[in-house]
């Protein structure tokens, strides 16, 4: 009577952000508001009037797939950087992507419908997916039955701190070539500390991390991030 | 580079709730807030390890297969309850079931984490699933990024009117004999007005409804849900 068979879903679309690798993407939506992404669809759900009514929200549940995780067996546990890396605790208890079926959930701020020939594509503010990850599907976000202010949080009941970002030499000016929107987009998820969650706050490893055309390095000194180099490596793509 | 390619996923397990069809199931999740339902897990998802720390949150998310939506062509609009039935919009301005790949997605409150010789099962409270839907992931609600209170609502910005109920003859001692909170989880949905949204409110026609073990008839008059017979089925199962 229920069914326990496979099914087969499809991408409707991709993402492209700023975060070109697993390294530097936040470990929620929301904690790089700057970061604009977009999400393109594949025909036919490119199609203008599927999109009909989605200026009177503000936000959208975007379901995705952790493509790059491999399929592996299951495992019942696993370690969330929130705790350190170090604890661990039930996946179903994380929003980690080593998960069954490897789908991802973020709520994102619709910053812009972008309508060109009757194609529609999104632009989104606050993302925290690789760039080219695959969509699965878009709902609109519903306030009076998705937020629940109340609610309790566990282990990650609040924001993660966020580290002052200290720009060294020219690193600075370099990321303002793109902008003052993406300055402060980069500016927001080093902020974040992207080191793995087991580091040490005395390590003085360099760690590099792509966002947009940028290859930045950076190391961590009395708790703050240190970028001490910048290098451009072609075209931004959002 | 992208993703474009189908993949397989598997329910990690199903839902047992008050609904046997569709047609008397609430429209959003938390409707009707008494109405328990269990989340059951096939092995290996039940291992009571992979729960570890769920007893932190109050709510999750759930991400289900809407199973009983056959596939076919996309179709970009849809007539969504919420607008009477009788005005299109965009289908990814939607939650209709009716949409690519086929996933739902509804935030749940915890009423109780069941562990078993080591095994599983969640009790959630105003699910708006049908009895046995599949069910392909569940995920902690984390109320600092999903809670979004000023989050815009488009056409669904309030919770829908919801109608008295009136018991005829003797259907609410029937009704009783299941409990409290079962006859209150009964009152809830029949508030919504589970029939079909392009009714008028001047129709006299008998509707029925499968809650429970019960089979419910009801009409609409003077804008009141009338229960006037009830009929018990067998062994409820929820």
């Amino acid at each position: 009577m229920t069914n326990i068979n496979p099914v087969s879903i499809s991408p409707i679309g991709f993402i492209r952000s700023p975060y070109k690798e697993k390294f530097a993407v936040p470990r929620q939506p929301g904690l790089a508001p700057d970061a604009v992404s977009v999400i393109e669809f594949y025909p036919p759900y490119n199609d203008e009037l599927a999109f009909e009514g989605i200026d009177g929200f503000s936000h959208i549940h975007v379901i995705f797939l952790f493509d790059k995780i491999d399929y592996q067996k299951f495992k019942p546990k696993v370690r969330p950087p929130r705790l350190g890396g170090n604890v661990s605790v039930g996946v179903f208890s994380t929003r980690s992507p080593f998960r069954p079926n490897r789908l991802g959930l973020s709520i994102l701020k619709i910053h812009r419908v972008i309508r060109e020939k009757g194609k529609v594509s999104l632009e989104v503010l606050g993302a925290d997916l690789v760039d080219n990850t695959p969509i699965i599907d878009i709902k609109p976000y519903i306030p009076f039955v998705d937020s629940v202010p109340d609610a309790v949080g566990g282990f990650a009941s609040a924001p993660p701190p966020m580290y002052e970002v200290v720009f060294e030499n020219d690193t600075e000016s370099i990321i303002k070539t793109l902008g003052e929107q993406r300055y402060k987009a980069v500016c927001q998820t080093l902020s974040q500390d992207p080191r793995p969650a087991y580091k040490d706050d005395t390590d003085e490893k360099v760690y590099v991390v792509k966002i947009y055309s940028f290859t930045i390095n950076f190391k961590v000194k009395d708790s703050r991030i240190h970028v001490f180099s910048v290098n451009i490596d072609g075209e931004t793509s959002c």
